[in-house]
């Protein structure tokens, strides 16, 4: 049987400031009103016969893989957690493992999580011939026939039929410069390495076993000794810290003498740069792409993003890259976006923040946002989900305000419980140990204002927890 | 003596988004901290032998005008507030009438609120050579010698010496085309108009009576049945209503035969656009102006700046104009930047506010901003200034939580009146009269939760209030 194996653990910053690393481009609603990682598990879970989607993700995404799978309404085949990054080749062993733990039979169909694919039907049809050659015992990879001389991917070099829709693999080439792409193109053999594959579970690490033992080794025994922690299974930390970190085509496909590919042309990109989103977004008759609310003046070629609650405005620019978010606004060339990088360095250098997350948080039981700070004060606005707590806890340093603005909050502040309705607040005093609990089926919104000293997300003491985080 | 006179009646929007109707240039901090009023008071206080300045204003901006005078420790000579618009023949003539209550011998300096000068001795110096000409009867013009062919400016050609330092005036000229512009610049004798002006008080309205009667009978009347609003002068609206609305140049300068100029070189720039900005602000050795929290990367020729809070980045961008406010961002090219009143526009028609009013938003007792909104709520961070005290009020469709953050406030609600100190709370019921009051010599600030199913500004009661507006 098919298992879909979404690849979830990347935590890039090519997308910044949209993008951050808790919360990369997998998760962000790129095109259209749902995340790459929602749109991937939906086009997995439309094949026919298919299993439930196997997730890999970092143990920091864990609670918006678990809520963003739940929102679309698939059923989970396992979330497998990565306590540390090892490439893919270590991922897909897990995944197998997991696979074939149900299902000695199993195939697996490896799709990276913030890849997007328009022509589904042709998707589809490819996988069907994929899923041939995985029968006999080839590993497929997915090939795209390429549109222009992109000098950003691999190449894959197809070699003699094998059937009617795959080849034989002759080789892999490296990211070419612009006059070999261009001698690719024109010859017709030559596709992008997409990174999706297909292939049967054992076989992918039998060849593991031949070509990167240590690997298996590492993948076998982390999953193992794997805990079960909610709906997540944390694969043991040391035993994956030590496996290799490489690729599936390093360590397997560019090795393995039964490499296969599928060609297909489906509408497919990597949305690996904002001119790559550009140009796959939907434009006016001025060739711009704009989302939220912007006023354009004789503007052209550009993508402008304009966040909540804010207004952009372009008066004749063009060819520029905007992007508003609460915190940081991005101005770019379009064809310099790839510079992106070089912000993040300087954030990071500078020992900044804005690389790592959103000014509005998102916890499993909901999300804060800091709207407001002071000297010895912060305004949150704090929403928590429907059947979702706080975890029980207490600051050493700061004393809160909490003020109910919608739905009916459940307090414990010291021995007491009570409820807060809308229009109603309650104050926990500096050391007071303290919960907030939605007990409701709606979702209950309050301002929070903090007072003291230091004010810091790392001021906390969990004392008991349902997310584990205690 | 000499009485300068501050024109600060301007609404304009060219410098949006951050010049809106209710903070204009004048009141902007657009070079340096302080604001271009600011500038302006300080510039007319040093000059030897001087009185206090006479300020002409909109009723909309008093308060912003009293404090801005009060925050640099300059006199004041008057605040005259016009109830609306009639152009600068008659603000001036307002303030003729105001300098000759005290002194029957005044002569004014006028002077707009919104230019920069940056060589004061040479404007020093030309104020010296005007005084000269003005205590012979002759209305001076301050003529800014020409850096080159600007078509924004109209031209005055000079005729005859007066002395050393004057010139009778030949001729007023139009805003010219590129050609023409080029030729006065060569020719000499052509200097920009530059809005200042020197004469007797008594002169001025003697010419004004000769050539536009109108003004001065409504500016008369106007100013005698003015009525005392703590320390601003409120002209009478019906009377002022009347008044043509004509420019100084168009009522008098044009027409007397006594017009003269004093042609100065001071590094003068009446900052009408964001590229006029970026030409007189102090820039790097790429051309770039940065103000606030910039991270620039491979970017040239742009004006920069970043509001509170938040961060702006560029990449590979040039000749561009980025301003970031709390609600809206302009990008534009530098050179398109007078179409800022295209954006203006589209945002009467939409019937918005982002033309209006900043997010924060100044009170005579200080400010608040607006840091969240939601369906049934919004959240307000309020500043009080030590010994101010907003208005005895109520409001009929909203309850409201104050949790005091830094400061202590007096508090009134219904019948009780009573102290809240940092780190306290209080609620004020629907419908509840209360005030709010900073008795101390520290800034009170507080976060308002309000509540209730209408936010509106205009939801307010006031009973009592010491600013005159209940």
């Amino acid at each position: 049987m098919l298992h879909p194996v979404v690849l979830s653990g990347g935590s890039g910053t090519r997308l910044w400031p949209l993008s951050r690393q808790n919360q990369p481009k997998q998760f962000l609603a790129l095109v259209g009103d749902r995340s790459l990682y929602q749109e991937t598990v939906l086009r997995a879970n439309a094949l026919p016969g298919v299993q439930p989607p196997i997730t890999v993700c970092s143990d920091d995404h864990r609670f918006m893989v678990g809520e963003q799978l739940q929102a679309v309404g698939v059923a989970s085949g396992g979330i497998l957690l990565e306590p540390m990054a090892r490439n893919t080749a270590p991922a897909i062993a897990l995944a197998a493992l997991q696979a074939l733990r149900l299902d000695p039979e199993a195939t697996l169909l490896v799709m990276p999580a913030d890849h997007l694919i328009e022509d589904e039907g042709a998707f589809r049809a490819a996988v069907g011939a994929a899923m041939a050659l995985g029968e006999e015992g080839w590993l497929v990879t997915f090939g795209i026939r390429p549109e222009y001389p992109e000098t950003g991917y691999g190449y894959i070099l197809r070699g003699d039929a094998l059937g009617e829709a795959g080849f034989r693999i002759e080789r892999f080439v490296e990211k070419p410069d612009l006059a070999t792409a261009e001698t690719y193109v024109a010859d017709g053999r030559y596709a992008w390495n997409s990174g999706m594959f297909l292939f049967r579970a054992q076989r992918y690490l039998e060849e593991l076993q031949l070509h990167a033992p240590g690997i298996v080794e590492a993948a076998r025994k982390a999953y193992e000794v794997a805990s079960a922690d909610l709906d997540f299974t944390r694969v043991d930390a040391d035993a994956f810290s030590a496996s290799p970190s490489e690729s599936i085509d390093y360590a397997v496909m560019e090795k393995t003498d039964r490499a296969a590919v599928v060609p297909v042309t489906c509408g497919w990109s990597d949305i690996g740069s904002w001119s790559s989103l550009w140009s796959v977004a939907e434009r006016d008759a001025d060739g711009n792409h704009h989302e939220g609310d912007v006023i354009s003046i004789d503007s052209r070629g550009s993508l402008v993003r304009a966040s909540e609650r804010r207004m952009v405005a372009t008066i004749g620019v063009e060819d520029l890259v905007i992007i508003d978010t609460a915190d940081a606004t991005l101005v770019a060339r379009k064809d310099r976006v790839q510079d992106v990088k070089a912000v993040v360095d300087a954030l990071k250098a500078a020992g900044r923040t804005e690389h790592l997350f959103h000014r509005k948080v998102y916890r499993p039981w909901g999300s804060y946002d800091s709207i407001g700070v002071g000297e010895r004060f912060q305004v949150k606005r704090i929403v928590v989900k429907p059947g979702a707590a706080l975890s029980l806890q207490k600051h050493q340093k700061r004393a809160e305000h909490w003020v109910v603005v919608a739905g009916v909050a459940e307090v414990t502040c010291g021995d007491r419980v009570f409820d807060l309705q809308e229009n109603e607040s309650t104050y926990i005093p500096l050391g007071s140990v303290h919960r907030l609990r939605n007990r409701g089926t709606e979702p209950v919104e309050l301002i929070e204002v903090q007072s003291g000293s230091y004010l810091g997300e790392d001021d906390i003491v969990r004392l008991e927890d349902v997310y584990g985080r205690s």
